[in-house]
């Protein structure tokens, strides 16, 4: 166990100490034990001299994976530097699917600087790949999987297999095509196993495959794939043809990417920000302008917001004299418990909304209101004894008390229709941020505050 | 495609179909063509006496799958209602793993009397999984893995796979273990297809197999299988012993619970009140009370908070003259651009300390600091114009815009520092939630523009 917490720092240690008394036989022994991905981290920390001296003499499968998986900073690193035919036979050991998620992220020009390199068919099936908007099934897939022709038999379905493994990253599950390349059924390796040497595969094939379509959203993929426990699902075309795999760790990757981009949207900032926060290599001035990028637009928005809220507040100077100032220093209690019931409610119907398995229906709406008034009961009995023992003038209490109320229930009612009318309207609740929540709700809260003060002050 | 789609309104009425009609033999042949989860979904929508009837027919393969990924009242409904007998040759065929879960849901009582009815062996492996403590690695874990030992060649392995493969529920990677069962290698399938018959296991294996400790949080798990890409990572107590593997499809279910949870406890709710709200079961009652119970504390808080905002607010009374009132009307503006940013800083602060991968260290508070006066400097200087049109006083404008300032930049500073050293103290940054820093920002910007207006005005 301890060997392997401290396997990141020892190794690098010892990578750096071999590279500078060049024991390059040594060194290959030794990465030879290592998973790629600890390999990647040491070439991360190695100066750019040393990473390209070590990633040169990597083998080619090892330099592959490391490919697939790197930061495309790294990537755009080491293809401008190694050498074209080298860069060639690795792109020839990689997965096509991961090599399309890296030139997504480049210019047109280096793109095609490497779609020129590869050999005429990877460039085919990448140009395939690419051509599908992104964050689609088609987008995510890969072309890695194993599939059999439902006539053969068992033996010759091994035997089929064996040959195909090669290619293939892993072997998840047995696709079964017909003449025409349409998926018709699915086997596990399981199922081979158990089965006589002579069964027909057609015979012993589960026809109830599930699978998306190439143009589908890859969300549908993450659905499937967690709702049936799958460790991929196949991608078909309009005809049904079997097109590509999305595996479980892309499912994982997507499912990491789209959990903390909720948050960073809801807080008011942006997916880019997040993307930029969790790159190690970007430096501190990327990471500030994508922030500023991120949060100025939604700053700007609160900024007017509250500017029509202290617009309305001046209204007060007229309808409070001097006997009822308290009202006044009292708005920001009034304020802030309609805008916190407000985030609370939009968060929970914008993740309800998200999730998409169920509407936002009636139920969460009528849950979110009879919890509201709940909530404020209990607020204002609390709010109004701690009131009493402040000021005795019962209208003061009254009017902050009721406004108290109304806010906290209109907190609740506008946090979850906002989302769902932007959802119906744009398709996408996650344009709410909490900072335009809780400045709508103190525009709302100040004018309800108005009112109450008007009716019972007067 | 279609037929997808539409397949889980059909099933139901299919089924409902044939057994109002008693057609058993029939039925039995049409749920042999759809997936168990499929079958889960009908179960859930029919009614208490149909349901028995169908789980009854099950068969038991499908029946244990159901009873794997249900829901724990779906379970207890079943279990308190199926004959004991069938019952346990239900279980016989459950993966122990899953089955622990759902017990540790349960109440004392109804766990003692599961345990009751498996038998002996499968309830030493259970008691064996309950004593472990709630989301670690080992009370994540199943046993369904194969093993062999390191000193069989591959034909002997092979066949020991095949026997063993009856038992476990997919193949993901074969474990090789020493004669003492510690884990001292891995291989895939793929290694063995391709490997002669009698090369040895020890030989061929990888010797340096990624694995988390039993007592380990179940979070290092799903960091390993992320960053390695991985469809299950063994589990070894202490000495290095083989005890379980964690599958990808539980992986998956602990990320899916993380991720929403993440955001209910920002806008002030609970794990609980998510819970409650995706089990689709829950009376509104429930809803509502976990709603309450979830959110009722923050708002308390929020609202005593808010009292000590209001009752600084107060002092501006003495300071304020009439001349200058319009002060007072701002504060909302004020306070709103302090809290919009600490909100911000200290949701991203949080998933930073949450994703725990990287140290949230200076160069993030740094980040957040720049990004905040850069953008306060923006949002003064589009304020100051718009002000300019409300009022031509400039001592006004000027308390105002160095207000929004210094509190902007404060939010930014408080936003980062808060959840930091809540997380110090608490190692757990989720107990921050945002009408909490919301309302701690009311707090500071008052107190900051009562200073400035002191200074400016005075």
């Amino acid at each position: 166990m301890d060997k392997k917490q401290d396997s990141a720092r020892e190794l690098y240690d010892q990578v750096k100490e071999m590279m500078d008394n060049n024991k390059f036989i040594e060194l290959r022994e030794t990465l030879d034990e290592y998973h790629t991905m600890d390999i990647y981290d040491v070439l991360q920390d190695l100066d750019e001299v040393d990473r390209l001296k070590l990633f040169e003499i990597l083998p080619l499968e090892s330099a592959a994976s490391i490919l697939e998986e790197c930061e495309s900073e790294f990537f755009q690193n080491i293809v401008a530097n190694i050498d074209r035919e080298h860069l060639r036979n690795i792109f020839e050991e990689m997965s096509m699917g991961d090599l399309a998620d890296i030139l997504r992220e480049l210019d047109e020009g280096s793109r095609e600087k490497i779609l020129d390199i590869v050999s005429k068919e990877d460039e085919e099936e990448l140009r395939e790949l690419l051509a599908y908007v992104d964050e689609t099934s088609g987008s995510t897939m890969k072309k890695g999987y194993v599939s059999v022709n439902k006539n053969l038999n068992v033996e010759q379905a091994i035997k089929h297999i064996r040959a195909e493994a090669l290619d293939a990253d892993s072997i998840y599950y047995i696709y079964v095509v017909d003449n025409l390349q349409k998926l018709v059924g699915v086997l596990s390796l399981r199922d081979l196993f158990l089965s006589s040497d002579n069964s027909k595969i057609e015979d012993i094939m589960v026809e109830n495959v599930k699978s998306v379509g190439d143009n589908d959203d890859r969300e549908e993929a993450v659905k499937m794939v967690s709702k049936y426990n799958l460790v991929a699902v196949p991608v078909t075309d309009e005809e049904g043809v079997l097109k590509g795999i999305i595996t479980v760790d892309d499912i994982l990757d997507v499912m990491e990417e789209e959990a903390s981009e909720d948050m960073y949207k809801f807080a008011g900032s942006s997916e880019h920000e997040r993307d930029v926060a969790e790159n190690e290599k970007s430096t501190l001035k990327e990471q500030v302008l994508s922030c500023v990028r991120g949060r100025i637009s939604w700053l700007l928005l609160t900024a007017i917001l509250s500017f029509v809220t202290a617009f309305f507040f001046t209204k007060f100077k007229v309808i409070v004299d001097d006997s009822h100032i308290a009202l006044i220093f009292f708005a920001p209690l009034v304020l802030a418990m309609g805008g916190s019931v407000g985030i609370q409610s939009s968060a929970v119907t914008i993740i309800n909304l998200l999730d998409n398995e169920k509407d936002v229906d009636y139920q969460t709406f009528m849950k979110e209101l009879i919890s509201s008034l709940i909530n404020a009961f209990v607020i204002v009995v609390i709010s109004s004894i701690i009131l009493y023992f402040v000021t005795q003038n019962a209208q003061i209490i009254t009017a902050i008390s009721l406004t108290v109320f109304i806010n906290m229930v209109l907190g609740a009612t506008f946090g979850t229709l906002i989302p769902i009318v932007v959802n119906r309207l744009e398709s996408d609740p996650s344009v709410i941020t909490s900072p335009i929540i809780s400045a709508i709700m103190d525009i709302i809260g100040v004018i309800v505050y108005y009112i109450i003060i008007s009716i019972f002050i007067l």
